[in-house]
């Protein structure tokens, strides 16, 4: 079972992950955590000229590739060999990020990009994807950011922030089979209950399959 | 109006339109002619990553989405600009080379590359792609490869080239209207005045249009 985990930095998937971690084993899971670039050394390399660029005016569809390239590896290299062993990968970020960010913040089309991701990652599309749904406020108040210290910079980050959300919710509108959705907005230990929840009865299923 | 310009190594592509634009130029065409991955920067970058890392066993689909990636800033930066100011471009390779080389030769399908890239590319699509047609017998001669030589990796070599013309000749079947075909077993000289013939009918035919 491939599980995949999405939202906005700050929405605090990264934390709930890790204490999910024990409870899984204890229930004799075998699992592998993963967070792209995913540490196999082409992926890192692509993820290093990515970010030595981007402030370059690199094209979003270039970006978009690159990312995709990154992502292949760390699919081939590190997720599948675990999936053809039974293993249960949970991944930190995978394809909808993509569509998220470049496809529909960088506007290079969210149906664009999910039509090459399909194309490319073929057979490997996440079972479960768990989206931590923030509310735009909680996200400001999380990053500290004052009316009074906003400039145009910040302006176009919350932007930026804003059509990322929206290419979310258009991507769990499009995929409501695929999609859970966690309420990011409150404490780190109810969003772990939420999380665990959702991973434990969708592993349930599937063993039963 | 894009032209590009579609073949194996040591095709002669390369030798007949250095030939040529000298007779382009005479007749008031204003020409870039460029050559993947086209000195831009990040596409450089990229093209740099490929070739440090492909004898590690890197993945199909991640090769070409490299290749993609650098073709893209090519296009952004180099091939788009030109256009836009009613200069001819002749790129020496452009997407069918991906399409051959990754898709047919390494496997991951030439009908799976190329919807890739007419999503990435859109309405860039060259006008034009002349491939310089060169009989496996003649490629080898040109290659000096004596018999006794012949070792395995030659062999896969020369499986490789063979699905890279097989692949050529798909696209050719599948883009009889883009497509022109040069018999590039010739002479120097037959090669380029074929070139100079098919692109100079095409520039007229376009001017006209």
């Amino acid at each position: 079972m491939f599980i995949t985990l999405e939202g906005m930095d700050g929405s605090g998937k990264t934390t709930a992950i890790a204490k999910i971690k024990e409870a899984l084993e204890t229930r004799g899971f075998e699992v592998l955590f993963t967070r792209e670039p995913g540490g196999e050394p082409v992926a890192e390399q692509i993820r290093n000229l990515i970010l030595a660029n981007n402030s370059q005016g690199i094209d979003g569809w270039t970006e978009a590739l690159l990312f995709l390239a990154a992502r292949n590896e760390h699919l081939d290299k590190v997720i599948v060999p675990a999936l053809n062993k039974g293993i249960v990968v949970i991944s930190d970020r995978f394809m909808d990020s993509t569509s998220a960010y470049q496809g529909n913040a960088r506007e290079i089309g969210i149906e664009n990009v999910d039509e090459v991701q399909r194309i490319v990652i073929g057979k490997y599309i996440p079972d479960l994807t768990i989206y931590f749904r923030l509310d735009r406020d909680e996200a400001e108040r999380r990053m500290n950011v004052r009316e009074e210290e906003k400039n145009r910079l910040d302006k176009e980050t919350m932007d930026f922030k804003n059509k990322v959300s929206e290419g979310y919710e258009i991507l769990i509108k499009n995929n409501p089979h695929r999609f859970r959705v966690v309420n990011a907005n409150l404490s780190i230990d109810e969003v772990q209950m939420q999380t665990e929840k959702i991973i434990l009865e969708a592993l349930n299923n599937y063993v039963k399959k």
